[in-house]
């Protein structure tokens, strides 16, 4: 099978089926067609085997998280996404490993409403880039930097589960077996994007940010883009009952604010509407969680149980993190 | 340095500055206004190293490459490029590797008028994904399926010069020094999309295609994508003075048919139209060559001195082409 008839077998159909792709993948390009009104909005995200995954990570998972990490960029913005084009590098063809890795990246495109219109595949080490478009209403996006002082700080969902999913499956951590443990690998694996909350989101919060890199990272850079500091009490930060069945508060915390991975949202919003947007969210089944707030000023302060605290973990940077940093 | 601003550093201004950049780096996503009354073109396309350049060829070649490589794909549609999204995997943040790398992109972008508006660096083997976004007309892109029994393929500059020099570079040809060698070489380096060809081509054209991963490979494509079969006369193939010195006849043919890289464009043209193609191909200083025909069937005829002739080179295959294959 050479990589012409490789990528037709698995990817020319990969995702959901859209009217406004007037030519898909097997071309030269791919033909879209974009509503009046709407600003493009486009993203691209990387994850490299041994770096964003252990190697020998399921290839269904690999599928999905490549997608996620991009739709998180596009809930991040309060976008709807609409199509994908995907690099793949890849060792070598692999009609079992494609399957799942198409499987993975095709149900979730798919729940999304996203066509796969270009691909490319290449040999060499694993690596994949997906790029994201997607449409927002003009003028209605969600930006880092749209935050004042007074806005409340929250987070969607739960943090650190991936983080523990990860030490799970890698064997940094011992719980294997149990539901939750099983849940929080599943977590790592299957990542949920909040694509619907960004979008719910237009119009209430002040700003967003993905927080996939972890939230010690992140939050300092939505700060910063608001010309803001901002205090955070780590107490209050959602911690799944998963995560606490399978790990201590100190170790908790850290994946929480530092491991990254769980594609969750954080949003800045005026405190007057906080509640309409939990109330939003609860709408979604998800938890929003008031963590802290911005202030004026260009610093963050971290408190727990009232005294300043500094973040054990640093935000996850590439080109720093050691694999040690993915143990416990 | 970290990653962000290692990003920030490089690339936060490369490229062209386009008013219907709303956002570009720096948050999670760009935001862009594409004009109405068009479709709007995406395509990717990666190189890694050791595949598509071989280990140590300079940062800037790399750099201009891997945006080449996705305009020529541009070019193919006759679409106008406008922005590019860029996915960098490499080992390290080596300041002198980014600044060549960065200058390279940045001169070809900026010549085309392109805007980075997003990137994601990552550690890991030295591979490059971009992205290119432009537009067309509604309906007038230039598609591969588009010929007609009769219509003479053509196709743009010259082939095989690419492919000769990395020959060279990598010391498999031995001809170093003189002007020619440097010109192949230099082709092989910093290739010209021909973007405006491309444009030019749009309404006369009635199909066209990248033909970067070689001649004998990608024209069946072509024929086959509108139900024909073609001839090609071997003879006719457009042979750079330069490769001509080089390279013994046999030789150059076979990289002018096998080897890609050139970036050059095949189009379909109705006989009577083929004159005003080749009159705008002058006007950009271009050759247009015209090496055969689409036929009705299916079936591709290469022919020399009026014999039937076998492509020695197979079409380009990330996953079959050995490094033996670059080499004469």
């Amino acid at each position: 099978m050479d990589e012409f008839e490789l990528i037709r077998r698995y990817f020319s159909r990969a995702g959901a089926e859209r009217a406004d792709v007037d030519l898909g993948v097997g071309d030269d390009a791919a033909l879209l067609r974009v509503p009046e009104g709407v600003q493009l909005v486009a993203a691209v995200d990387t994850i490299v085997e041994g770096r964003h995954f252990p190697a020998g990570c399921g290839a269904q998972s690999i599928g999905h998280r490549s997608l996620a990490v991009n739709l998180s960029d596009m809930a991040a913005m309060g976008a709807a996404p609409a199509w994908a084009t995907l690099a793949l590098t890849l060792p070598g063809a692999d009609a079992g490993w494609l399957d799942g890795f198409a499987r993975g990246f095709s149900n979730l495109a798919s729940a999304h409403g996203v066509a796969l219109v270009g691909g490319d595949t290449t040999a060499g080490p694993l690596t994949v880039s997906v790029q994201i478009l997607g449409h927002v209403p003009r003028g209605s996006a969600l930006l880092r930097g749209g935050g004042k002082a007074g806005d409340v700080l929250a987070v969607t969902g739960t943090l650190g589960d991936a983080g523990a999913g990860l030490a799970l499956s890698t064997g940094a951590l011992e719980a294997q077996g149990s539901a939750a443990a099983r849940e929080l690998v599943r977590r790592f694996e299957f990542p949920t994007p909040r694509v619907q909350f960004g979008i719910a989101a237009r119009g209430i919060a002040s700003a967003a940010m993905d927080i996939s890199d972890g939230l010690a990272g992140d939050l300092p850079k939505l700060a910063a883009a608001g010309g803001l500091g901002a205090t955070v009490d780590v107490q209050r930060l959602p911690i799944s009952d998963e995560l606490r069945h399978c790990a201590s508060p100190e170790q908790s915390r850290a994946w929480a604010l530092g491991a990254g991975d769980d594609y969750e949202l954080l949003v800045a919003v005026p405190p007057g509407r906080f509640g309409e947007l939990a109330a939003r969210a609860r709408q979604l089944n998800l938890r929003l969680t008031a963590i802290g707030e911005l202030r004026p000023g260009n610093t963050v302060t971290w408190t727990l149980h009232g005294a300043e605290f500094t973040p054990p973990v640093p935000g996850f940077d590439h080109f720093r993190r050691a694999s040690t940093q993915i143990t416990v």
